[in-house]
């Protein structure tokens, strides 16, 4: 977790499973703390979008996350794979660090708070894959 | 499916779904013919990974790709989510096709074809969002 690629990364995509069982995938913007991972809502949701990732988490915790590196020369690939338990941060100390994580990272954020609820995942376990290593 | 945007995408994340109910996320390559999108197994894989997306097409064909266009001004933030059935094409001229259509999509491929098996997801669902009509 505290690999600078993983850091650094500027996009991630979460998993979540729908209520139908399906997976849900959406693009965030994260800042990881320890070993856990942070992603917050942004201001002026729309809102049937952003609540579905947080109630999937809160129904069945067990999210993926991806960080993925693309280019053209396929021999520097790589990517990153967190699984973890999710939390819902409506409020309180540490839904207020992680925005501040945030807007550390993104100064989108620091111009434009996001002001909903914090997504925290707890990350249990950690793949990495580089082509250098492997076949994709 | 015919938003020049995902087809011309580099990399698109799939989601399938694990034995034990997990999500699984990899990075794909992939090409689109009509409603159908097509990634291909490198050679030299990594068997474990790469028969973990196959096995697991196989068992929950419900799938989920996403294609993230990320960039420092959000206000040019975009995604495309499918959602499909897939299908786990071993041989035949469907397999020969798509990787026809890899292969004139990505150089890559051309240098070094794929040789294994190709999934097809027949997309029934397309969802497309922008930073322009709303929040992320």
């Amino acid at each position: 977790m505290h690999d600078p690629r993983l850091v650094g990364a500027r996009v991630a995509t979460l998993a979540t499973i729908d209520p139908d069982g399906r997976t849900h995938l959406v693009p965030i913007v994260f800042a990881i703390d320890g070993d856990t991972l942070y992603s917050a809502v942004d201001r002026k949701p729309k809102r049937s979008q952003t609540l579905r990732r947080m109630e999937n988490a809160r129904a069945r915790p067990d999210v993926t996350v991806l960080v993925d590196h693309y280019e053209e020369d396929w021999r520097r690939l790589w990517w990153i794979r967190l699984r973890g338990r999710a939390r819902v941060l409506e409020e309180g100390e540490e839904r207020e660090r992680a925005l501040e994580l945030l807007a550390g990272k993104y100064a989108q954020y620091r111009a434009d708070p996001p002001d909903g609820a914090v997504l925290a995942v707890d990350v249990t376990e950690v793949r990495e894959w580089a082509a250098a290593s492997g076949g994709r």
